[in-house]
């Protein structure tokens, strides 16, 4: 079988996390994808982290897998060209997707004017259109006033909303392809990052223990809320996250440890029931004070001999660099994994994406292209330029990279 | 048109976040999705939050949509009628969603024995199948150690990785429904909840930036990474984040808050370029100590008022209570949401899924069902079962609840 998504092309006019992700996520899935960015590249070409010699790995993590195309966007020449290639026709072109703002050549009504089946999916801050970024947005959410153990406000580091956003992009230009195919009719949809969160908060029951009993979750560090969970520091001064949500992997952090008497004697000093995630999670500090010195006789080592295979949900912490250098599963010996040579970047562990499809070829892991690089092998492909007419869009100073 | 996914059934055998969420997120696009649990619900059926009178919010918020089916799926008689919901003909049907382990009468092969074209999709913790839950996946993804203001690792308390899974399972589904319709063929498909947090890390860039640059990321509070941004503590107690991504963005914090001339002075004073982000990251602290008295000496409320609509980005801080009681986009005000009557919980404001698409009607935001309420109906609508055999099912103890 082909790959699922074979056949389509959609066209990405964006910077950033949410959006290059929700394109790369379809290029992965085997659509192809074709970045528009203005000469030299968009606003996010030159992000942090960069490579020695500049190159933006940050660009690089987020665009691979596609074709990448640079016009000179603040002419109606560039304009042109990037209409053409939106509305360009056949059954699995006219897609886009952006997060700039779409006003002039990029509105709705421009494009659809010259595709009425086109499909456009935009992103914006807010639900108003008015601007929110990752940041801005994960403020207000109430988790960074969750999060650590007391009231000042934690941000996460992972950009979470940015992440769910760009899936809900791509889930999005799947659902309105769907109905094209079955319907022929496109349509414009829009996602608003900030709605991304306040749908997240609702449907993790937030919203509602806030109506309905009129509770605020309190910052509790790093346990886990509702059951048995907590870090513990090792001998050799790391951590070891340990977390018992059912009854057996309960009864498994006793018996690996040799503590499950001292451990039932937690119920009764506490007056609560063991057997119960509320339970154990009213008793926690009791059955951490139990565990503390287990953990803190043990090197790393020895704590996972003693866990791995025992029916214990745990984990080590790692920083970045232990996770690349220690953990297996960040290797090839994971079949996600494969070493990609990145231009401009290097050698590099790259990931395909995570859904392993047992019946259609995976994309395997790819480098991003260069700023530009394929200009003007698309639009001899799918606008049929020739040469001529490539070098005179050179000339003029339309097109500069890969042509 | 009709909804996006409308003739879609999907099955889903599942307990906790991902797996709902991604069938959540099908519903909400237009499938019909049959939560299939043992006779009294799976093991997150009382999972904290509970409202008064003791359902689970949790579970409410993660099953909206769907139509609750349970069953003594400990017996044969339960598995043989789950394998037929599962298989049932019908060009949408034949789906299946779950986290649970998949042996003997949930196994791909069992399952596709009566149904060649079967969709199935299964999460697992890591790629090897073994187990692993968001907390444990979470504290070896580098992020806890990269969060806060020190090394001391930092959850969060946004389940991250289970969103994004919940994401991927939808996808996945869409994905390879789209190549069936195509190809005529199902697949097995699986994601593990481990991979979707490497293939993330791998995205940001974070893995290429330790083999590439040998850089490991250190925390740094509330501070944004390469750019400017941080948090600002108000007049009143409340906190502010503050970025500027874009020159003009930092133009318009100078502009708004009437310190222009002596944030011009921090680029000489710091020797670097503050028309760069990289040369305002580096001058972090001494642009924050310049703009920390402008917060210091005003309310919110004339923060808001200084900054919105300045082209300035920023936003407050909010728990989950203020979230809820003083953020209009919180509300009915905002179409994504509604006030919707959830059984055993109350009257809660309520999201729809964040997509809004322009051409197909929404799914409006809806109830969870009580645990079972849809058995008798769903077996018989989809499996044809009369009402002498569900009574038969009842008085054997094979369903109890719905009939």
């Amino acid at each position: 079988m082909n790959a699922p998504l074979a056949g389509l092309r959609v066209v990405e006019v964006s910077a950033f996390i949410a959006a290059p992700l929700g394109g790369m996520t379809l290029a992965q899935l085997g659509a192809e994808v074709i970045r528009i960015d203005p000469l030299g590249g968009n606003i996010d070409a030159k992000r942090w982290p960069l490579a020695p010699g500049g190159d933006s790995i940050y660009w690089a993590s987020l665009n691979k897998g596609k074709r990448s195309v640079t016009l000179a966007l603040d002419t109606p020449e560039g304009q042109a060209i990037a209409t053409e290639l939106i509305t360009a026709p056949g059954p699995g072109g006219g897609i886009l997707l952006t997060n700039l703002p779409t006003r002039g050549w990029m509105s709705d009504a421009a494009l659809r004017a010259r595709r009425p089946d086109l499909i456009t999916m935009r992103l914006t801050g807010n639900h108003d259109g008015s601007g929110a970024v990752d940041y801005t947005v994960n403020c207000a959410s109430g988790f960074p006033i969750a999060t650590g153990a007391n009231a000042d406000p934690v941000n996460h580091v992972l950009p979470a909303w940015d992440i769910a956003a760009g899936l809900y992009l791509a889930l999005g230009i799947l659902a309105a392809e769907r109905t094209r195919q079955r319907d022929g009719q496109g349509q414009e949809i829009s996602l608003a990052l900030n709605d991304v969160m306040l749908a997240t908060v609702g449907n993790l029951g937030y919203i509602a223990d806030v109506q309905v009993n009129g509770a605020v979750r309190e910052p509790i560090g790093n346990h886990l809320y509702g059951a048995f969970g907590r870090d513990f520091a090792t001998k050799d001064g790391r951590r070891a996250m340990l977390v018992a949500i059912s009854n057996r992997q309960w009864r498994a952090i006793g018996k690996a440890t040799g503590l499950t008497e001292k451990l039932a004697m937690v119920g009764p000093l506490m007056d609560v029931d063991m057997a119960t995630e509320g339970g154990r999670y009213a008793a926690r500090h009791a059955i951490a004070a139990v565990l503390e010195p287990w953990f803190a006789a043990r090197n790393l080592t020895e704590v996972r001999a003693a866990l791995d295979g025992s029916g214990v949900l745990w984990g080590p912490y790692q920083d970045f660099g232990q996770l690349v250098t220690e953990d297996a599963r960040c290797s090839t010996s994971n079949p996600m994994f494969a070493d990609v040579e990145q231009p401009g970047v290097g050698r590099v562990l790259t990931p395909r994406i995570p859904l392993s499809l047992g019946g259609t070829p995976a994309q395997p892991p790819a480098a991003a292209p260069l700023m530009g690089q394929d200009t003007g092998e698309v639009l001899a492909q799918v606008l049929g330029y020739d040469q001529a007419r490539l070098s005179a869009l050179r000339d003029a100073g339309v097109v500069t990279a890969g042509v």
